[in-house]
């Protein structure tokens, strides 16, 4: 789930971000390549949500999808809505669904490792929705309301310079709790 | 390096394919905060370099640096370069380069593990250079001149679809190889 939607700007004010055209085919990609069932992309504004839409049906149905038809999947598993709460009532069917948020900072408590994520992600339990923010990340509303805050992808300079492009951050996290084979 | 020649397009020709404003800045940002040294993004055509130019300018020294300082270093780190054996001479600075190549499929043959390149990447022996391909994929010609083919990463799907963007790709690829923290 892509939030445009409480999400912080660089003064941590929450703010309401614009579509970025290619996040959407870009995660989209990323997500079904995983083996993701959805992608969810939230926006409380009709014609920004519309902006998505024509994108989605230009690679599902448009010249997109004939010149590239292999991007047709992909995009046919996005659904583009208004609020974060309808994203969790559509993907959960109405019955439970567990939340995780996503951060480039590690917050203090109840953070739950890649590791665990992957073990959970691999039993029993309602179906997990992971949310990535646009912008400077998510609102701590949507933090405080999650079922747990997935670790960081924590950056190996000594800096700690770490600015991952959200596409790059949701491509990582797939992997690291969808991906196989050996990396470490 | 992100070679935009000699790449492939979909019916497997060797082609040069035009340079995405996005991966620039997008790429840069993984690699640096990766702790990559530089990004070379080569093309042989001049417009197409001026182009690439333009991007690195307004984000190192245009309104993109008022606006977002963040992006500075990452893009300072990027080089534009005319071919790819320019980029392993300004590169190695006349010395030895090892150069690794990725794919979106697996290879016959002289296949490098992520594990297995992590350890090599944390010893001693010449700078290595890893190449992307735009496009389809980089020509053979590329993975023919190169020390190593890089282990593709694979998708979790039974049907195996993988279409990652070469961003995507990228990213989880520097995770991959330099990522601190358990991930299995």
């Amino acid at each position: 789930m892509l939030l445009h939607f409480p999400v912080l700007d660089r003064e941590r004010r929450v703010v309401t971000t614009a579509i970025t055209n290619l996040d959407l085919h870009d995660i989209a990609r990323s997500a079904y390549t995983y083996g993701l069932s959805h992608l969810y992309v939230v926006h409380p504004i009709g014609a920004q949500r519309e902006l998505a839409k024509r994108v989605q049906q230009h690679w599902t149905v448009g010249s997109g999808a004939r010149r590239i038809p292999d991007r047709a999947a992909p995009l046919g598993a996005l659904a583009v809505v208004v609020s974060m709460e309808d994203a969790i009532d559509e993907f959960g069917g109405g019955g439970p669904v567990e939340l995780w948020t996503t951060s480039a900072a590690d917050a203090e408590g109840a953070t739950l490792s890649f590791r665990e994520a992957r073990t959970r992600l691999a039993g029993i339990g309602p179906p997990v929705l992971i949310a990535f923010g646009t912008g400077w990340g998510l609102a701590d509303s949507v933090h405080a309301g999650a079922r747990c805050r997935l670790e960081a992808v924590r950056s190996p300079r000594v800096d700690g310079y770490n600015h991952l492009s959200v596409r790059a951050a949701a491509a990582i996290t797939f992997d690291r709790l969808c991906g196989v084979g050996e990396t470490r």
